[in-house]
């Protein structure tokens, strides 16, 4: 039935989360789970921090910073012109009010709760009506083998702003880990009407996800539609490295090197109106092509995109079957 | 020789923290050590929190908040803020340049750093030349005995707003806590002038000093003046519970009792000139005695008890001599 059931997302940070807030406007957002992506998180000034799972957190919540893309809105930053007189470690940013969110986090994961919970419980306190999971509570993250060797993820993208070379990737602690239960349960369930892959970096935002065990097979399985959204426009990155990551492993800066990354787990790929000419391509590939405006440069643009896809994604679905 | 050698304070919060600053003031500061009152610390939102160590500490650095006597000058609130929207625990109040040290001086205990090191660095980078001592590094906590029942301190002082009636005091671990190294050095220090009991409450932020193996014995060893100011002036406390402890456990609210409560532990007294009507008994008590201006309205008066008490130690030390 057109228009009902519920919706999974995966998403990374920011071009994720400005989805996710489309699609939690464009639909009965209870039937919306947003799986975030756990290979960003890490332990920082003893504190358990988690990025993408607070930009999506942050952004549902309308506390998100809309100009730097992270962190919150109305920040102050007396706690990090304090720990630097100190000595501490400056280079990862943390606003005064972003910190209570680590601080309290940590004490609480510290107590014995698990990220699921004490991320369900937050966004029960803000408001949230979308489920947001943290892909695993266990350990997932993201080493970027690079030129200079391997570096934990935050140091590649944060400290060293993604200037060396990249070679590959890979997620310490994915295969042991435990996918989320009510993730699982959300893309088990029969009346899912689609599974979204954000326009996020398919290598450092989507893969961490995908290689938790339980992921791949239950999207594998899923009758609804698995559609990715192309983070790559034109030949670049609407944010951060995925352009220069594309480069430097040797493939096309294409979002046809996004659709053949996914292969075979993705029924269809949304391409920007810019990347019309792929279109074909993609169809010869063997996907469904949704073709429109995916930039989402304010608040109407991301409600057209979420609006557009729900549509895509049922007339995918019903295609599939008849 | 008067007006050389060095100077032990030991001290609580605000009222021992503007003593202290006069101190610094008043003599080479490099030759000032003080022992800060352990008892007061505690865990909170998973932070090692230290407020009498940290109030002198803010104090001699001039980032003190002269207006609430404790925290931070020029603070802002977004953490309590954020975090009170996450419902944690807002009852003791952490301003965000506050967090600072809380976060930095948590990650360097839990990497094995001991206490007195941390606070030793922090001192060096804001430019304090006294030594900061945190009486031990290890646990110490003052626990108040009420009519409601046993109280961690800062339940009873900060979230319970000294409301229940008390019956008397203990201080967990410091039978077995390990005084200062730094602290005990100074104390035998052969050159000692003289060693202050700060104008702090002696049931919560003296006493838990004394409770820890080694400080009674070295000061009872020292041939320097030991000197006490009374932090009860007219019968009253400029600041804190202390006048109502005294009260509930059936004491004279009154200088007097506060003397006689260090006993034999002192040689002097140092009274307000509000006072003045009670220094024979201090004299029949066989102390000496100092009655001068003692409230510390201003850096003029914080400097002028100092040089007050230092003079008052030197011809007390002379005196103790012939």
């Amino acid at each position: 039935m057109t228009g009902l059931g519920s919706v999974v997302a995966l998403s990374g940070g920011v071009g994720g989360a400005k989805l996710v807030w489309g699609l939690a406007v464009a639909m009965d957002p209870l039937n919306l789970t947003v799986i975030a992506n756990p290979g960003d998180d890490f332990e920082h000034l003893g504190l358990a921090i988690c990025p993408d799972l607070d930009t999506v957190t942050y952004t549902l919540a309308g506390h998100a910073n809309q100009y730097t893309g992270w962190g919150r809105a109305n920040e102050t930053w007396t706690f990090m012109d304090a720990l630097e007189s100190i000595g501490g470690e400056t280079w990862f940013r943390l606003g005064d009010g972003d910190l209570a969110l680590q601080v309290e986090r940590t004490r609480r994961l510290s107590a014995g709760e698990c990220l699921g919970d004490v991320t369900a419980d937050i966004c029960h306190r803000w408001g949230i009506a979308a489920n947001i999971r943290p892909a695993s509570g266990s350990r997932v993250r993201t080493v970027v083998e690079t030129d200079i060797g391997d570096l934990s993820f935050q140091h590649y993208f944060v400290r060293d702003q993604c200037a060396p070379r990249v070679t590959g990737f890979r997620f310490d602690g994915a295969s042991t880990a435990r996918p989320d239960e009510a993730a699982l349960a959300a893309l088990a369930d029969p009346s899912l009407r689609a599974v979204l892959i954000c326009p996020s970096n398919p290598f450092i935002s989507i893969d961490p996800i995908l290689a938790i065990p339980g992921y791949r097979a239950a999207i594998a399985a899923t009758s609804a539609a698995v559609i990715a959204v192309s983070p790559i426009i034109g030949g670049q990155a609407v944010k951060g490295p995925a352009a220069k990551m594309l480069a430097e492993l040797g493939l096309a800066v294409s979002a046809q090197s996004v659709w053949r990354h996914y292969g075979d787990l993705i029924d269809a790929i949304v391409l920007d109106t810019a990347d019309v000419r792929l279109a074909d391509a993609a169809r010869a590939d063997g996907l469904d092509v949704l073709v429109t405006p995916t930039v989402m440069g304010d608040d109407a643009g991301k409600k057209a995109l979420a609006h557009a896809i729900l549509a895509f994604a049922d007339s995918t679905r019903a295609l599939a079957k008849t």
